[in-house]
């Protein structure tokens, strides 16, 4: 037998449809909020992501080269994409600029529960407004989304890079021990940061006082003793967050995102529905354009592992709606299919769900079958009341059987 | 400037909002049909389109060793990976089983106009039910689909592979042979078939008669001179065709789907508007599961080529709906922010899109942003309104202004 490659999934009919009737929720969020979708390829050049993220990321990519000797790789996140879309064709459309995407995205790695070499990605950009209004408009985007997939438990946590980032300078830290410092910190690897800090020529001081800062999270009030432009560009954050009503977003100095490209907003939203993995949805404020070529422009956005989110749904007992087939049509007799045929296909044009009999079954061992497929009706084609233009519907819940006019037929069927 | 791979496509807002109408627009179809999407990887074991195809295909996809070295490929098409994936997960599901898919697929060849190294592919199969109505569901589906999409100029064309195998067959034709031989009738390449006929053994006579069966097209009529299970079974899936109100299709024995697998019922779609590469689906009866280590198991399906018929759509004008931007709500001053972000976040709630001054833009560069989005109102949040419960509300067509409560905004914006 012919397998799936490794750490891959194929999706039957019953997961595909709660699959995509959470996208279309998501998109449909998105585009009430004035975002709207643009799409890129699966594979991009290597290089796309070594630019933005360093040569390491190469070693966890499906990297490889086509046949005409180009690297090339496929895509490990949808950001990247995105902008290097926005540098070659976007620039002149009017600004912000509010994009969304979903699509998959691909790692090579261990394959392990929750974590998939091929996974799907659902996220925003918001472009060229920098303003606390476009964070929180970003930050509300996303929580809006989780709020509306039906998720009890979750947690939005908002930080500001700029905070520790000022807080290591002015500690003498230098840019390329930053990056790697603040990549420890956002792990809440403590023990691994604090060597760093120390060859990074930090005293014991302000060592503990960048730890214990990574440690505040509470309400707004929690940073009461801090002061300049990050504290202000927050506090602005959440007085809009809570004009939209977000009251259930708090301050969390430990997001750190360990990324170089990070520059202001940095926010992640936890399921604790997941456990460890609890991450369901990670942004911030970002400057990546300038990476790729473009000018420099002010950008915050958002990713929301959509298989991480359907997964924390999923433990917390959320179900989404099933399309069963309304109705089942057998016509009793060879004489009787033409008609039959006629019919699936006027339910069908008129939009109701209808299957036919395609295998010549006889009445019984149809019942059988429109009971396996939960058909919610069967409609007997039957040579008696095709005399009188009706049909016999058959409730296969209750096992009621009636005689219907064949033009009431639709009606009696839309759900 | 980081470019975008050869062969691929990035698309922006509008053009994506048109591929998202027409995608939902034929899963809907599919639904009604009593067909249920499933989704399988994006990229495949290179075994699977090997035992399908031959080795030749291996040239033209995109073909790697992952890190593991194991022989990975990006998929050319999506029927092996659905088979795959019915051998080892559905095959004790109620039959027939019906399911329909949509993704990416890839091929590696020189980019040119209207074929892409990544396209978009609509399909369906159905398993179990060897029977001439479950052909005609399946021919049935496609046209509905094609049909719904809008296209005005279209042919659908029905063939019977039965018949020129058989015809080859009695002529002395070896299977080896044979393929070589279909594959050149396929592509209308006579001259390059005629020798080939020649060497397996074919008279003069039996040679002409093939070629002339090849060249058959019309209404089922045209197959009066035949006999046999071949033409009995297509015109019983006429016969169904007929009753579900497809009189558009016609016979044409020239349809050949060069490929083993294909074992009777064949046919393709073709739209003019597209000139010399006019064809926008393909399908037919097939034999596949066997090959991937399952049972032998009747199957019939087909694949739209979705970028195809997008294409031939727009060559003839036919456009899909746009959403826009029904309200851009503009705070007066500072003063208003509050106001106004709580009015968008309302209005978003009831499901209008709604967007909301981010950049703290002046109400005259307010009112060009909300012109050049396409906004259809705006909504201005001034003091003195916000005293009476009012906003002012702007209709961007007319330019007509009026005071409106609140309150009774939702209902002056729903579309």
């Amino acid at each position: 037998m012919i397998q799936r490659p490794r750490g891959t999934r194929d999706f039957g009919p019953e997961e595909m449809e709660t699959r995509r009737y959470f996208e279309s929720l998501m998109r449909d969020v998105a585009r009430t909020h004035g975002f709207r979708e643009v799409s890129t390829p699966i594979f991009e050049t290597t290089d796309l992501f070594v630019v933005k993220s360093g040569p390491g990321i190469v070693d966890e990519m499906y990297a490889f080269k086509d046949k005409g000797d180009r690297e090339i790789c496929l895509r490990p996140e949808l950001t990247a994409p995105v902008i290097r879309f926005f540098v070659s064709d976007l620039t002149t459309r009017p600004r912000p600029l509010k994009m969304f995407y979903f699509g998959q995205c691909f790692r090579y790695e261990r394959p392990q529960s929750g974590r998939y070499r091929e996974f799907f990605q659902f996220g925003a950009e918001l472009i060229g407004a920098p303003t606390p209004e476009s964070d929180a408009e970003v930050i509300g985007l996303a929580a809006s989304i989780i709020k509306r997939t039906g998720l009890q438990d979750y947690r939005i946590r908002v930080g500001h890079i700029g905070i520790l980032r000022s807080k290591l300078a002015s500690a003498g830290v230098n840019p390329d021990d930053m990056l790697k410092i603040l990549q420890k910190l956002d792990k809440k690897l403590y023990d691994e940061a604090r060597p760093l800090m120390k060859e990074a020529g930090m005293s014991d001081d302000d060592l503990e006082n960048v730890i214990s800062t990574t440690q505040i999270t509470g309400p707004m009030s929690v940073l009461r003793e801090f002061s300049g432009e990050a504290k202000e560009h927050l506090e602005q954050v959440f007085s809009v967050l809570h004009a939209y009503g977000f009251d259930n977003v708090s301050v969390d100095l430990g997001v750190v995102r360990g990324l170089a490209y990070y520059t202001g907003m940095v926010f992640e939203a936890d399921a604790p529905a997941l456990g460890a993995e609890k991450q369901i949805c990670g942004g911030g404020s970002y400057s990546l354009s300038e990476l790729f070529g473009g000018e420099k422009v002010f950008s915050s956005g958002f990713g929301i592992g959509f298989d991480r989110i359907l997964l924390a749904l999923q433990r917390e007992g959320t179900t989404s709606p099933v399309t069963a087939i309304q109705a089942y049509v057998v016509p009793v007799n060879e004489k009787m299919r033409a008609r039959a045929f006629k019919i699936v296909a006027d339910l069908r044009g008129s939009g109701i769900v209808a299957d036919i009999d395609l295998m010549r079954r006889n009445l019984a061992k149809n019942f059988k079958y429109a009971d396996s497929i939960g058909a919610r009706f069967t409609v007997v084609i039957g040579e008696k009341e095709a005399e009188d233009s009706s049909v016999t519907l058959r409730d296969m819940r209750s096992g009621e059987q009636a005689v219907v006019k064949t033009d009431e037929l639709v009606d009696r069927l839309r759900p």
